[in-house]
């Protein structure tokens, strides 16, 4: 697929899911449906109505494919691609209020705008209307697919939980940030791949090739966004410069790259353990950090992380051989993992 | 019943379900699982055993009560009375953070002991962990009970954004006092008090009949819970003295005696008006809160919440008339409403 038909794929999956998704919000009660709004650009921190920047809805559109592998209409879908949606947006209000971030999509975050206990709050409503929207369909599938995403939520934030100990930790191995990233990113990104599918009555081991596609998808973006946290345009990602060395993240390239061994590493991992007793490193120059991002370089943590998002991609088009599934269906999952791939934000 | 009746009841419903609120608990990732505990009171700050006080554990003996109710044994009402167990403490952890609550049940609440973040965390995660609990029964039941429990979940999470939205409002009427407690409490006693006699296979008639019951002694419990707040003594609550009135809540009382007229209810009203441009009133003296909760008394919201109380318990009571259930039962659920209301904390 081109990258035009991959964009025309997402503005799809957007067309189709943003209407029941506006809808589920305005179930709010007051003044959540305004936060919840502000937060999916909807409207502007005045509350005027806004072309804001949703995020790149890769979910909806696994999840209206997942029902078209399975042989249902894409509609079919459509309670899973909001449900998953719902409950990827509960976990960035409350992991931006958790981590301090400030900033996403280019805009404030909700906890800098409406304070944190609207944060805490409407992520809270976010996660209850996604169950809420998948149960009242009321068929045995809909119960399926609601147990799918509650077993990818839990381990959500068993992920995000992982991921906010390793901060405090010195050392955290290749493996164990593979292992949090599976749950912190790929979870939910293996629940969208197959929720569809769940919803059209697709067998459990369909529902698990999908799944397993999803899952190294989902890695596949995390060693991406893991880049992108270090190396990301701050234009293009909407976050500060070297975001993830601001907030002391053990992200793949700097675990990989304290385990290469080499002057480099070794340089780097003393810099980080210095740092790690110095409550200023929030205060460091740009030279500071350019510094640490050049050693994680020159140690090879670079390199790695973009092969290991190569790997993981193939992983997950391989899964899609273990599931019958139209070809033109199997073409469109694996565009949109060509996407996630090259994406620059 | 006899108050020792239904303290062996509060006893026997905990005996039944803290095991498997245990076993449910030690699923989550650390450190969740040991701040759970010590949110639970298994476990003090410094990660040693404790006979800590985990509540009263009312809705766990409703749930079970409710199976019994619907004509199956207690044991089939477990995973309702775990699952509202978690949504009820999640919704503690989220609420004390939110209102920065600093002791709960004698205690530090998590946010002081752990940080806001782990607050954050592990309340998601007692919340996803109750769907868990349901839903892998895997029955139709199951299904039904997860819904009525998402439902009662969404009000609860909107009672809440009510009342922190009274907290900046100058003027809240008694009956949107009452709608938000609704919501707030009555929604999930409501749940509990039916979520058994779901999993037990209960009509729809009859599960409503519950919820009518649990909703009605929701509402006579937050009566009381009002009550407790200004007058309560510390020693039995757990709480700081005027603990309302410190958080400026529009509890019934002030609300009632705001809505009262006279000279008392103006003089609080002109009062409450000062207080709410005031910064300061954390810092109030003993002296100021008593003066303010010596006016509510006098404008009558003391008395008017009170009468309160027993109109919502009357009517809970009167709801069990419409389902036919086992005299035992409906004895032990008439003696469970009877403890709500004559309760010191």
């Amino acid at each position: 697929m081109t990258a035009a038909g991959v964009i025309a794929l997402l503005e799809d999956g957007r067309t189709l899911t943003t209407p029941v998704l506006r809808a589920a919000v305005a179930r709010l009660a007051p003044p959540m449906d305004t936060v919840a709004s502000y937060h999916f650009g909807w409207i502007d921190q005045t509350g005027q109505p806004a072309e804001g920047d949703g995020g790149k809805a890769v979910r909806p559109a696994l999840a209206l494919l997942s029902a078209q592998a399975a042989g249902a209409p894409a509609e079919v879908g459509i309670p899973g691609a909001v449900a998953t949606e719902l409950v990827h947006n509960f976990s960035l209000l409350h992991d931006d209020l958790m981590d301090g971030d400030e900033q996403r999509r280019h805009r404030d975050t909700v906890w800098k705008v409406h304070g944190p206990a609207q944060a805490i709050l409407v992520g809270d409503a976010l996660f209850a209307l996604a169950n809420e929207i998948l149960l009242e369909q009321g068929t045995a599938e809909a119960g399926r697919a609601t147990r799918r995403l509650t077993t990818a939520t839990r381990r959500l934030i068993d992920g995000q939980a992982e991921d906010i100990s390793f901060e405090h930790r010195e050392r955290v191995s290749v493996q164990e940030c593979l292992d949090m990233e599976g749950k912190k990113t790929g979870a939910l990104l293996a629940c969208a791949s197959s929720i569809g599918a769940v919803l059209g009555g697709a067998s459990e081991a369909d529902a698990d090739a999908l799944e397993e596609y999803g899952y190294h998808l989902g890695l596949a973006f995390q060693a991406i966004d893991d880049l992108l946290g270090i190396w990301g345009d701050p234009a293009s990602t909407g976050k500060q410069t070297w975001s993830d060395l601001r907030q002391r993240k053990k992200s793949l390239p700097v675990v990989a790259a304290l385990d290469a061994g080499g002057p480099a590493s070794e340089r780097l991992g003393e810099l980080l353990a210095a740092d790690a007793k110095n409550p200023e490193t929030g205060a460091f120059s740009e030279e500071e950090f350019a510094l640490r991002a050049a050693l994680i370089e020159e140690a090879g943590g670079r390199e790695w992380t973009s092969e290991e998002a190569r790997r993981q991609y193939a992983t997950a088009i391989a899964a899609l051989d273990k599931m019958d599934m139209p070809e033109g269906i199997k073409r469109k999952l694996v565009g949109l993992a060509d996407f996630v791939v090259v994406r620059e934000k």
